[in-house]
Order: structure tokens, then sequence, then C-alpha cells
């Protein structure tokens, strides 16, 4: 359940339709999930996925859209930010998975976007793959590899702009939040004529650094290393990219009311997007018109609000909507309990 | 009052024994205070001052500290950071006061350092003066230029490692947080065997958007402008220049618990220093001996959740030790009163 | 005299008219030069100055100009960049001066903008001010803050479109540059339809390592210290901050290319503006309309060219154009001598 | 040959023994070419391969040492910085291969780390790889995938601290330089007491631009798309991260010099790192000793000649050492040829 669901909610502004990244027009979820044994007592064990985000349903290389990042802390292994940060766009899905899974997820997202671009390394130069991970080694069998790069393909072909499935599917079937199930969480927020939404793939907290709401404080993992979390924000407001990363940081914001300090070992990054331009690879202009919000208008502090609540209720989400799951080495992390009242 | 005399605490790590920033050994802090009418009829009113935050008490130029800086948001007009970010020391006090004051201060700080030292601008090369401002223009007369140089250096003389006086003294005299009187708070945290310390000029905020206590909701500016915080922390903790800028970062935690969203207009800066190393300025080696924190070892995520709670705490220390203010044009900025049990 | 006239060039790009920043259409500059005794003896001396950049001949603040900065070594005092990054406009004029001169430049400067703006501070918040400075202690008596409020506003008042004054004036006067004397020097180039202006302060450079040119070895500083240079990037081109930003690192090419390795004692700064466009301050549209440069376009890469180009030869000017200089404790800085043929 | 092989030399410091990256103690390099047809016609062909640069020859995980990056441009796909960046360590080899080779060398590398290292992924979290790239594409079949994760387990495993190879070998088998062939080249300087080394992969700028010396300009690519040059910088002098990032920003300057305007699809960015301390990851000291470097000891700013000097006598010997290579559609990419006198 949403925490919405139970009668919670975060922050002042309200909700999209779907209260999920996927309120934001044209932008699509895809997830992978496996979930089986490595080998025969079942000791090794695949507890992970891949989820791809799609700023949209045509082709990202040659449409591609406003982008930025923000690295709360840098102890993470997020591929492509060093191009979204020189050139302020995307141009391929932003791919979530574990750790070790980011060189087979980003060989077969290359794969995706080759087939779609015969250009691409041939006549037109290359292509820059977003992959972001948290280590996810506690229930899943990392060193096992079981991330194929043809779960990467079948992510981004299951994308759809419907509510996207949340808690332990796709790269949150193996995450540890605040010592509970944590995983994919999702909201959005309206703010004034634009809408914002957040994708959390959370694994991260130690369970009494938790201040988003009671809960049963039985079972639970009590020692947790440093996880990581990874923020996908998407908007349909006309930011440029500097803009896009002002209001990004502010998902920072969000993870410190879920209880976080963003810890030493913690791979807490926020990758940015705005699907009110697309920006054509091949053009012959010159120049470009691009619409860009005034900076001091009271909708920009809006986006600032709207991004520190959807990312602290996607946070709360991936635990409220994940179940009790059981990994490698018989490893189980338990769903979060609502406390009930009268306790 | 501080809030825990109010019986509120923040977090879990327990105070210095002045929960102050001065419990980090060395630090001293001295406020110059301003608060007369600037015309006849009081319409023009000098309701500011200066606050100088000293890292030890010996020549600042010539045992220099290491220092780093976080910019939450960049609309403000802090001086200094360039060189503290190349270099990674301060060499002079921390000074603050009101944003069309910094001139006036810096030219007064810098004219106590050239006294101090001889040699700097004629054998020596110059000095690097580090100044944060907030705009305290709804309660003080900015454009008349109330601050003069010899306010810097009356405030660094008079700095003490006593406990720092709060709320409107020194340059938080004419400051506004939340629509009620804010100004200088100050909080600190002990991580095992280190001290940090934290200390605001508050001047941000929507009334709306507080999150810190509950408060009787007469009174308080309804509309208030965005504003900016200068957040200084001090710590003897053994950091590394990269590493005092990640427990710096913590700050934003304790300043969006607050209720912040770091907005649009307001300049929200951590200034950090650690005292562990004093690094001479004139010195004939080639190298010297640095202790540095072990990054992984659980003493730096007590660090990066003290600066959170130091911080939170303090901005809510300046809230609750302001008192009622009036300044020009007779604009009064009340001082916020916690709610009473029964309401 | 320029160095084209001496018969050197820089690059392949071809110059501006003027071969100076003000080609690039608006653009202002205005020298105030102090040069004289400030005891008896003369062992004190003013030789220093204030140079003023205007992007335009408007109102600044009311029409800000998109804007970035480049830091190649911050071993400066330059200040208000902290908010041209986050916001991506210049408000007010860029102005240069001496390290200690920065204060009274800043004061000079807000008293003119207060002047202009009787709403700032008032009804609208602040201004932020952009001051680069290099230290000129060698020849000027810095301090004694030679350099006043007043000096700024008369630099303001003096700035024209046309072709700009170089060597010793303005900011330049006590300027160093490879051992002789430097300071103010220009240079513009043309990328197909846009203009690309360059003016440096230049105070930086041992004698050993010019590669501008040979020149007489006689003569010249055979010691000196870290000096810095501040280099201001003007173009009619339109483009975004991040984009200005990219140009604006290429000037560092063009330093390099005369001999400097960013020593560790100087400034090495570069701030750049864009005059395509003009930003309202006052507007009360949601979003405004942007060109944009498409950045693959080839102009963007003559751009970068024009940049590093446009820098190096400024920076070659300003030696050209320096006559020999005499300042405080009768210490004399000799103007560069090319080297004859046959030598 | 080496350019000093053919008379030439850059700058004034003198080269370490072997003039190459391998002159830094420890520093290991290792080579693994491809050179053959994909298809029966040879229209798709493997001309590309792996580069691993070691820091030292053990156990690099349970070893760190001091890392930085600098990305002077940053279209481009190097993974691995965003940790660099956070913690200033490196732990693992730098690989070095072509675009599309990323993800295969990413996996072999880790296969390699965690044969190594057992504990990784299990007890003790993940690791860290580091791997730049440039464009092959003009020689090398690149959508084909010739690099497999094995060869980047080959190339570690080669890796001597001997005088590497250089030109058309390892991930230079394919590169393209100024129109002519590129490739891996290197240099060194010794800065009093330390060495500074450099390998560079160079693959950037257009025959037009190249300043390097005279040639033969006969032959050559005329039209080259923008490429890239990825830059490792090695040294024994005790620098913190900051400091060492200060050293690598000066190899910008060396690529200045040899004609590079930082193009727009260019992805030019340094790695450096500091063999003075080996930084041990498991320990339960609260704190460690380092050496630092003094700032403003004269030898800071020879390692800053030496970047500069190193990078750019690299890049020349990438270009002299290079052989005349044929790859896929029958394209061939000539040998630079020095002009000879009289010509």
């Amino acid at each position: 359940m949403k925490i919405r669901e139970m009668g919670m909610a975060i922050g002042k502004l309200t909700t999209g339709e779907k209260n999920c990244l996927t309120d934001v027009p044209g932008v699509m979820v895809g997830h992978v999930t496996l979930d089986y044994p490595l080998n025969e007592t079942g000791t090794d064990y695949a507890c992970t996925g891949v989820t791809a985000i799609l700023p949209h349903s045509g082709n990202m290389f040659k449409e591609k859209v406003t982008a930025a990042s923000c690295v709360l802390n840098g102890f993470g292994k997020t591929i492509g930010l060093v191009q979204v940060n020189e050139l302020g766009v995307l141009e391929s899905p932003i791919m979530l998975t574990n750790t070790f899974g980011v060189s087979a997820v980003t060989q077969g997202t290359l794969e995706y976007m080759l087939e779609e671009n015969p250009e691409i390394g041939d006549t037109t130069g290359t292509i820059n793959i977003v992959v972001g991970e948290c280590n996810d080694s506690y229930l899943n069998s990392i060193r096992k590899f079981p991330v194929k790069p043809k779960h990467a393909i079948e992510a981004i072909k299951k994308a759809s702009n419907q509510q996207a499935d949340e808690g332990a599917v796709g790269a949150g079937k193996g995450m540890v939040c605040f010592g509970y199930k944590g995983g994919i969480g999702s909201s959005s927020r309206v703010a004034t004529d634009y809408t914002v939404g957040c994708m959390v793939l959370s694994n991260f907290g130690r369970k009494e650094d938790f201040r988003g709401f009671q809960y049963e404080t039985g079972g639970g993992l009590s020692e947790t290393a440093d996880g990581s979390i990874i923020i996908v924000l998407a908007t349909d407001a006309p930011l440029s990219d500097r803009q896009l990363k002002r209001v990004a940081k502010r998902c920072g914001i969000g993870l410190g009311r879920t209880g976080s300090h963003f810890s030493h070992g913690s791979g807490d990054i926020v990758i940015a997007f705005s699907t009110a331009h697309k920006i054509p690879h091949f053009l012959d202009e010159t120049a470009e018109i691009r619409t860009q919000l005034r900076e001091d208008h009271p909708i920009m502090n809006q986006l600032f609000a709207a991004a520190a609540e959807a990312a602290e209720e996607a946070i709360l989400n991936s635990l409220t909507q994940a179940v009790t799951t059981q990994g490698r080495e018989g490893h189980v992390v338990e769903a979060i309990c609502l406390r009930k009242e009268g306790n």
C-alpha cells in the first residue's frame, strides 16, 4: 500500500493522478524482476532486477531531453553523469539495477539503442547511457552476476506510462531501507501548471534513524551497512539544465526528512530531466528556441517544495509497498509494519 | 531561551557543555549590535550588526586552519569562498553581517589583519577575508550603510570562548526567520572524541513552512520574501578539506528539517573549519604531517549526524532566543511563542 | 602598440573591428588610473586604479545578462561568483581593481547601483556586485588603500563603447606580467555571425616562462611572486550559462599558451557574459523565450577557439601596450621590448 | 620514435629515466591489442584494444591510493569518477578502451578484482572501477563489440613496470589524433624529489589545428569528427586529493599547447593518482597519518609545470610512436611524418 492509502501524506502540494513518476506526461517505467535460486541449495540466489525509466516513447537518442544530476553523496557507481553534466541532456533511458549489474545493463541498453539507431558509432558518434545502482548483496548473490544485458532490453520494452509497480520489484527486488524491505517507490506533485514526478530506488538507512512514521519495531535488520539511494526526478516544467539541477538538489531535503544523513558509504544520487523540450539530434539550424521558467516566479519555489515532498513520499512508499523478501543464504528482510493505534 | 530549556531537543547525540559553537576548543565569537535611529523620526533605523567567529585566539593568518564551504543555494553575496575552495584553508575570522555591510566588514577585517601582520601586502602576498551575509532590510535601513569598518574590528576584539549570545544580537539583530524574529543561534554535538559546533545567522523561511515545533500562530509576518541563512560549522575532528566539505553538506539536512526548501532567493551557505591542525603561513619544510580521520570509521557518520542535528537545533535556538524587535519604518517582528499545552 | 601593429597575430580567426572587448555591441569599458605619491618622499605611492566593464548602456540591474565563471586557479579574492554560478546572470558591471581595493570598489559600485535603482534593498531585494582583482603591491602601496568608492563610480561613468585603452591604465596601472609591465589588454574574434571579446587584467608569470614572442631579455624582474589574471569574456552569441561556462573555460588554453602554468599563488579567473538576451528584473510572465546556439553546431567550436585566441592575444597586448612604470619604494617595472631581427 | 629521439623536447624539466608513466615507482602498464577481421571481407574489423594502468603491484582494493579527476570537456563516457571525486581514492586499475568497450572492460576488471578479493560484495561492500574511453569508430567496428571482459583481465595481468609500448597499441590501436594515427603516448618529468608520469590515449584534433611540430602535410584525414583524450597522471609526490586535482588540471595546458580547443564533442578527461600513500581498506585505527606537500613550496609549481609538459609531450609521442594503421571498411590512418629540413 502507498502511504496515502494508510492515511498518511507528506507536504502540502497535491499529488498527480497516479501519485507516480508516470504522472509526468510521456514518462514510462518498466521493471524486470529476478527471483530464483542460482544453485541447488538456494544459498546463491538471484534477488534483484532492472528498472527502466524512459523520458518519452519516441527515439530517445534522436529526441533528447534536458537533464541534470546532483550527487548528494558520491559513494556510488552510477554511470553517465559526466556527459549529462557537460551537455545538460539525456539521450537514453535511465536504468536502475544492482551495483555489479551496471556493466550488463549498460551493455543491454547500448545494444537496444544501437538497434534503434544504426547511425550511432558509424556515421554519428556515440551515445551516453545512464545507469544508477544500489548494492543489494544482503539478499542477492551479487558476485554471481544474475543480471544480464537481455534484462535491460526487456525492462525497456516493458516500459509503459501506467501506474508503476513499487516495492520489491525491478531493481528494487533486493534492496533494504532502514532495516526493512525497501526498493522502488514513487510519488508526484502538481506545481500550478506543471507536474513533478519522483521514483526512488531505496537501499539506505539504519532502523534507528527512521523518522517517517511510527512502526512496529519488532523485526527489521538491526545492523545494516551503509546503502544508497537513486532518485529520479521528472517534470514537464520548462527548465534549463541549471534550473533542473537546482530542483534536483531539493530531493536531498526529502531524503533528510526520512532520517538519512547521507551516510558515508551511501551513493545518494539524483538524476533529473524535463520533458518540456525535445532536442533533436539531427538539426541544421544554428539555434534553438527554448521556453524557460522565470527563475523568480513563485512556481520555482513550488517546484523546489515538490521535489522535496515527492522524494520523501516516494521513499516512504518504497517501504510500505514492499513485501517481506527472502534471498541468498536464507536472508530475509521483513516488510515494515505501521504501528497500530493504541501501541 | 534555548529549546532545551523549553524541554525540546533535536536528534540523539549529546550536546557539548555550552551547546554552542564555542564548545569547540579555542573557537571564539564576538558580536557588535547596532540599534538606533538614523534620522529624527526613526523611519531610518540601524537594526543590524556584525558577528565575528574566530577559529582560535592566535594569529589567524600565520596559523591557518583547514576549511571548506558548501553552497546549498547561491543567491547570496558571501565573499572569500573562491580561495577557501582552492586551498582548503581559512586564514581570517569568519565575519557575518547584512548584505550591504559586506564591503565595510571586509574593509574593517582587512585593516585588523593588516595591523596584526605587517608583512601582508608588503613582503608576503595578500589575505583572504571571509564574510557571510543575510538581507535584514525589513527591519534595518540597509541602504543607509549603518555598518562601518570599525564595527568589524570591534566584533573581532570582543570575541571570546564563552557561551555566545543568541537571537537578535550581532549580525542577527535585524533578521527574520519563518516570519518571526530570528538571527544568531547555536548548538553543538559530541561525536565520540570530537566536538561539532554550529552557529547560524537565520533569515529565511515562510511562516507556513515551519516544522520545528508547535507555536502560537498569532503574530509573525505572513508574507516574507526569500531570505538566507549562513551556517558556520566548527570541529576539532582531524578532517581534510574534502572530508570537511562532506560534513558541511549535512547541515542542509538540518536546514531542511526545519521546513526550508532552500528557496530561490535564499543564500543558503555553509562554511566549515577544523581546528585540529594549525597550518603555519611561514614554514621552510617541504611537507607537513596531517592526522586524518579514517573515512570509513563510524565517527564519520556521527559527524554527519552531528552536523545535521546541530544545524537544525541552532536554527530553532535562533528563534527561541530572539526577542521581539522594532526597526525601520516602525516595522516590528515578533518573537515566536511556543504553543502551550492544551491549545 | 598592439601585437598586430608589430606584425604578430594569434590564431586563425579574424578580429573584430577594434580588436577589443568593445567590439561586442553595447559593451563598454571605463578606466580610472591613480598615479601619485602618498607621502612626501614618494615611498608610498598610488600606482593602481579601477576598470569598469559594462555589459550594456542600460540599467544593468533591471536588464540582466546571461553570465558564467570559470576558476582556473582560485588563489584570488574575486567577489560575486557564488550568485553568478547559481543563477547564471550578471546584474552589475564587472569591476577590476587591486586586491585590497575590492571593498572600496564594491562599496562604490553598490552606491552607484542603489542610486540608479531606488527599489533595491527597499522593495526588491539586493544586488550582486562582481569585482575581480590582482595584487599590484610591487608598484602600489596596497596597504594604504588608495582606491576609494568614488573611483569605482567614476570608472562606471566614464565607460564607453570606444576602443579601450590598454596597458598601464585603470586596474592595470600597477600590474606585472612575466616580469615586465602588464595590466589591461584586449582582443576580439569573429565567429561566423557572432563576436567574442576579451579583456584581461594581467599580473602573472615568471619571465623565464614567457612563450609569447621573442623579446630583449635585458630588464624585467627576474624574481616575481605568483600573480593573478582576471579574464573577462563577452559575446553576443546566444548561449545559455552552461554553454558560456564552456566557452569561458577555453580562455585557460590561451593563458597556458602564453607560458602560464596557473601557478599556485595566482588567482586565474574567467568571468563571461552574453549580451544576446536582456533578462528583465521585473516581469510578470511565467516563462521567457530564449534563443540558444545549437550545441553541436560548428560555431560552438569556433567560439571555443575564439576564446582561446582572444585571451592569448589580449595577454600579449597587455604587455606590448604597457609602458615602463615607477611606483612605491622607487620600484620600476619595464615595458617588454620586442627582439629586433638579427639578434 | 619518441619526439626526443627526433631531437625535439617539451619544456624545461628533465624527464624520468624511461620518459614514461612507469617512471613513477610501482606504476605498471599492460596492453592488449586487437587487430583482425570480424567478417570474411574484413569490412568489419577489430582495430582496438585495452590498456590497464595499475598504481602498484599489490592488491589495489586493499591498498588504495589517493586520486582525483578533472573533466576538461565532458563529452565522454568515462566511468568511476563519481566515487573518485567523493572519496579521493582509487581502488582499482585505470582501464582504457573504446567507447563501446566500457561495459566489457568494466565487467572484466570487476571479475578480476572479485577474484582477488572474495570479501567484496559479500562481507565488505563493493568496488569502484575506473574506465576511460575514446571513440575509435573510424578504424574499429565499434558496433560489433570486439572487446570482451577477458581482454581487460589479460591487460591487467600483462602489466609491468617496464617502458610501456606507445602508439597504435592497446586502447590506442584505433585512435586518430590531428588527422594522423594517434593512440597511446607517454612522458615523465622530475620535480626535485618527485616524479610525474603521464600516459595519454589520444583521439582528438583537426589536422589544421596541430601546433606540435612541423610535419609533412600530405596524408592525414582532412575531416575528422570531434574525438577525445584520456590523460592519466601519476606521481609519487605526497599530495592530498585536492592538491592532486590542482595538478591534474594543468594537463589541460599541455593539451591546449598541442592545438586542442577541448572541442565540443571531445571527452577530455584527466585522472590522477599519487602513490605516496597506500590507504588500507581494512584498518581499525580512528585516524591515519598523511604526509602532504606544503602548498606554497616551489615544488608545487614544479608539479604544475611537470603536468603540463608531460601531457604535451605524451600527446606528441602518441603521434610519433604510432604507425600507419588500416581498419574497418578499408579505412587507413597514416602515421604523421616530421617535416625534413629544407622543406
